[in-house]
C-alpha cells in the first residue's frame, strides 16, 4: 500500500493516476493523496473534484512524509522539481516520473543528486489524450494500457515492486525497458508523429485560404490531426529532451517521403502501389497486435 | 428522377450512392439501378446485397438506355472507361464521376470525346472510410458532407441540376469549385496526409524490431495511420493523376518539417513552442468549422 502519495503536477496524468487508484476497491489501497504544483487555482480544482485530499505549493512540504511521489510535470521542470524535493524527501520514498522520455529523468536525477537514487523509477504509461489539465482526468485512463519502466540497474527491489504495483492497481500492463531503447521506440512511434502532424496543420494553416482548405477536409484529416491538438509546451519540452532520437526518427522520415516523392515525379506506379501495400499490410497487422 | 442510374464500379463509393438513394422515401426517385464492373464476384455480391438491381460486366452494354452514368473506379481507369461507353451512351445521358483529382477527368473527357461533353459533370464527394469494397458501402455515407462538382464552363445546366439533385437526396452538401483549385486543395488536405500516412508507417515497418514498436505504440498513432489502410491502388493512381500538386504539397511539408528539424537541433524552445502552439489554435478553429 501507499500510506500517503504526492502528485506533483496534477493534470491529465496525474489526475487520472490519483482517479484510477481511488476509483475502485483496490488491492492496493492508497492512504492520502497529495497534489503539488505551480498553479493554485488548478490545484483548487482538483481538491473540489476529489482527486486530491489536499495540496501544497511548496514542493517541499508536499513530499515530505509521502512515501511514493509521483512526478507528472513537463520534461523541462524535472530537474528543478527534484531539486526542490531533495532535502524533505523522506528516506524510504519512491519516486516515480511519468515523462515520455526516460534519459533526460537520469540526468536531472544525476544532476540533483550526484548519483541514480536507488529508489528512483523512472516511468512512462503509454496512455493520454489530446486534452490536458486535470478537467480531463479519468480513472480508466490506464486500462489495458502499457506502463514502460526504466528502472536503473542498482535499483531496490522494492521500490520497484511498489511502482509495478501502483501501476497494476490502475488496470495498466507494467513492462520494463532500457531507458535508450525507451527513448528511441517513443521518437518512432509517438514523437515523430506528434511532430509531423503539428508540421502538417501548420502548413495548411500557412496557406492562403485556409479555412476553405479546412472546410474540404475530409474525416481523415481530422484523426489525422487529432495529435496536432495535444499541448505545445509538453511536446517543446519532449523535443528538447529526446532531440537526438526524435532529428533521427525524422531523418528517417524525410528519406522516406522523398522516395515517395521522387517515384511521383517519374511516374512509377509500382514503387508507389509497393510501397503503399506494405503500409496497409503493416498496418493491418499492427491494428490485430493491438488486439 | 432518375430512370435508370448506371453505376461503373460498385465499391465503396459506388455503392454508397446507390443504397443512399434507395434508402428511404426520396424526393428524387431512382428507376432502375445498374451496376457494371470488371469483377463479376463484386457484381454478384452487390446485387445479393441488394445494391444493385441487376448487372453488367460489358460497359457498352451497361451505359446503353441509361440517363444517369456514374464513374466509381479509379482515376486509372477512367479514360478507358470512358472509351468502352463512347458508343453506347444515349444522347441525355448525363455523365458524372467521384474520382479524388478532377483535371484529369477532364483531360480523359477530351482525349475520348475530342471535346468535353457538356453532360459531363465531375464531381468528387468528400467522404469515404479506409476501408473499400461493395461489403463496405453503407446509405449515410454522405450524409452531411460535401459533393464538390467542377463543372465545365460550357456545362448544359440540366446535366448540372441532375447531378447536384442526386448528391442532395443522398444527405450531402453541394458546393461548386473551379477543378484546378479543387485539386490544390485536396493535395494540401487530403493527399498529402495519406502520402504522409503511409511513408510513416513504411518507416516503422522497415525498422528493426518493428512489431516491438507498433506494440509500444500509442492510441495516437493508431489514429494517425489509419489513413494507411486505405486501398494502395486507388491511392497510387491518385498520386499519378495529380502529381504535381502533390509533389508541390510534399515539398511544402518538407519545408516546414526542416525548419521543426532545425529547431530541435539547436534547442530553440521557443521555435517550437510557437510552432505547436500555432497548429494547436489551428486545429482547434478546424474542428469548429467542421462543427
Amino acid at each position: 500500500m501507499i500510506r500517503r502519495l504526492c502528485i506533483i503536477g496534477v493534470g491529465l496524468i496525474g489526475g487520472s493516476l490519483a482517479r484510477a487508484l481511488r476509483s475502485r476497491p483496490s488491492p492496493f489501497p492508497v492512504g492520502e493523496v497529495v497534489g503539488a504544483g505551480r498553479r493554485i487555482e488548478n490545484l483548487r480544482k482538483a481538491l473540489d473534484l476529489g482527486v486530491i485530499d489536499r495540496y501544497e505549493t511548496d514542493i517541499g512540504c508536499a513530499v515530505s512524509g509521502s512515501d511514493m511521489v509521483v512526478l507528472a510535470v513537463p520534461l523541462g521542470a524535472v530537474e528543478t522539481t527534484l531539486r526542490l524535493m531533495r532535502d524533505r524527501l523522506a528516506p524510504d520514498a519512491v519516486i516515480t516520473d511519468v515523462g515520455s522520455a526516460k534519459r533526460c529523468i537520469f540526468d536531472a536525477a544525476h544532476a540533483v543528486f550526484g548519483e541514480i537514487p536507488p529508489r528512483l523509477v523512472p516511468g512512462h504509461p503509454i496512455a493520454g489524450t489530446e486534452k490536458s489539465g486535470v478537467e480531463a482526468a479519468f480513472a480508466h485512463l490506464f486500462e489495458g494500457r502499457r506502463v514502460i519502466l526504466t528502472p536503473p540497474a542498482e535499483v531496490e527491489s522494492s521500490a520497484l515492486a511498489q511502482v509495478e504495483a501502483m501501476w497494476r492497481a490502475t488496470g495498466a500492463e507494467v513492462v520494463h525497458m532500457d531507458a535508450t531503447y525507451h527513448d528511441t521506440v517513443l521518437a518512432a512511434t509517438s514523437h515523430l508523429p506528434h511532430v509531423l502532424a503539428y508540421a502538417l496543420v501548420d502548413v495548411l494553416g500557412g496557406a492562403e485560404g485556409s479555412d476553405e482548405l479546412f472546410r474540404n477536409a475530409a474525416g481523415g484529416l481530422r484523426d489525422f490531426t487529432r495529435i496536432a491538438s495535444s499541448d505545445p509546451h509538453m511536446w517543446c519540452d519532449i523535443c528538447l529532451f529526446n532531440a537526438d532520437p526524435i532529428i533521427g526518427a525524422i531523418e528517417q522520415f524525410q528519406q522516406e517521403l522523398s522516395q515517395l516523392k521522387d517515384a511521383i515525379h517519374r511516374k512509377d506506379g509500382d514503387a508507389l502501389r509497393s510501397a503503399f501495400a506494405r503500409a496497409k499490410d503493416l498496418r493491418d497487422r499492427y491494428l490485430k497486435l493491438l488486439g
